[in-house]
């Protein structure tokens, strides 16, 4: 049986314990937070705290936090020599301090508290110094979901930007197309099944397969109406987007 | 029984047709296509021409061709006073000829011929000039899948650039990432299940209340980590996307 203790009470930390208590095979030992009032909710699950220096034994010590904070609170671990991991898409393994063994134990996803989060095929991506810490953090993984991926800091740094453009920028271009609805009286649930199928044509053809539209068909007058009708700011984001999609694929306007 | 005739070849007329020989209640009397290759695949089913001249006689003519077209095509049908719609988001319905009586039906989801349409909840925007025309439209809809919006010229032009927005720019936000992916030997894999958790949000949350990443959190020692690591082309549209979402939240740089 792992013995883990999580380090954190945000999002990843609260949906990461949530999954680690329901597997057969870990043992959350304990919890700890600065503050006591986020993790509460699992004191009757498993034991808090709120200062580090009451940290138990454990197998793996996982950080969950702010990245700005993650050196200073592997520093405050009053252990040597055990394996502490992050969760941090952007935070490189040496980060973590040098009095203890490193790495990192990525979840892929977008966490927010108010929403379930299915963890079943949650990309985990893992990174340790030696393949005895790695062997322990596949065999975290597998009690987690079993999809794993080693992934390297710079690896996962790279990867950290893709998500920041597949989710935040994704997500953004929703909004836009939600206020370009509220603003014309339309409901934004015309737009819905348009965005849940345009994001499950990556499961079977690549984006670049995918892609349509007037930037794609080099309609310069589709183009041009457009840019017409939008206010300043968002006249902007066509402009440069539309750009891309040409250059892609070999257009100039 | 609602007769219809369809005049198109290319995505969109393909998935309609195909769906409307299948309810109970629509006749597809004729398909007219300037090329009789692309329309031989319903031989078998309906009738078929490329002669508009021997256009049979029908309650709704549907024409689905590109929007540069529709108005030339509307002239040809030698009929007077029948409804002709088009299936355009960006065409306003006046640019059908006026020989004839005028409407929209744009069902409004993204269509290529390699992957199945499921037309079950694709939103389907209808215009007419009179009540009795909305009517007829408002029968072909439930037919197709009793998912109707009354959206008028503007309205729809509006829509269709959100829609551009939406899948367009958002499609080439994942191709983004799947090159960062490939460029890293990372499989695209890792980042697919935050792909669809990121648009099956907008079915619970707002965006704007689903927006998550270092340009809402205004976390400036990221966004110039990665601004630094980006190339060139893509540092602006990083740049300008998180402005946009720091402008959205009133956080400046």
């Amino acid at each position: 049986m792992l013995k883990v203790i999580i380090l954190g009470g945000g999002n990843v930390a609260f949906h990461l314990t949530n999954k680690l208590l329901q597997t057969g095979n870990i043992q959350v030992v304990q919890i700890y937070n600065r503050s006591l009032e986020s993790i509460n909710c699992f004191s009757s699950k498993t034991k808090i705290t709120n200062n580090i220096n009451n940290l138990l034994d454990a197998d793996i010590y996982i950080i969950s936090i702010s990245d700005d904070f993650i050196e200073s609170i592997s520093e405050n671990i009053p252990f040597k020599n055990k394996l502490v991991v992050h969760t941090s898409g952007s935070v490189s393994i040496k980060e973590i301090s040098n009095r203890n063994r490193k790495g990192v134990f990525y979840p892929l996803q977008t966490f927010s508290k108010e929403r379930k989060v299915d963890f079943s095929n949650i990309p985990l991506c893992i990174e340790a110094e030696n393949n005895e810490d790695l062997n322990t953090l596949k065999k975290l993984a597998i009690e987690v979901n079993n999809n794993c991926f080693e992934v390297n800091s710079n690896q996962r740094k790279n990867l950290h930007i893709a998500a920041v453009f597949v989710n935040n920028f994704v997500n953004h271009l929703y909004h836009i197309g939600h206020s370009l609805c509220e603003e014309n009286n339309v409901s934004f649930d015309v737009l819905k099944p348009l965005i849940l199928e345009t994001a499950s044509k990556i499961n079977t053809l690549k984006p670049n397969e995918a892609q349509t539209g007037p930037a794609r068909r080099n309609d310069k007058n589709t183009i041009e109406k457009h840019v017409t009708l939008l206010p300043e700011n968002l006249q902007e984001i066509y402009t440069l987007l539309t750009k891309s999609i040409q250059d892609t694929y070999g257009k100039k306007l």
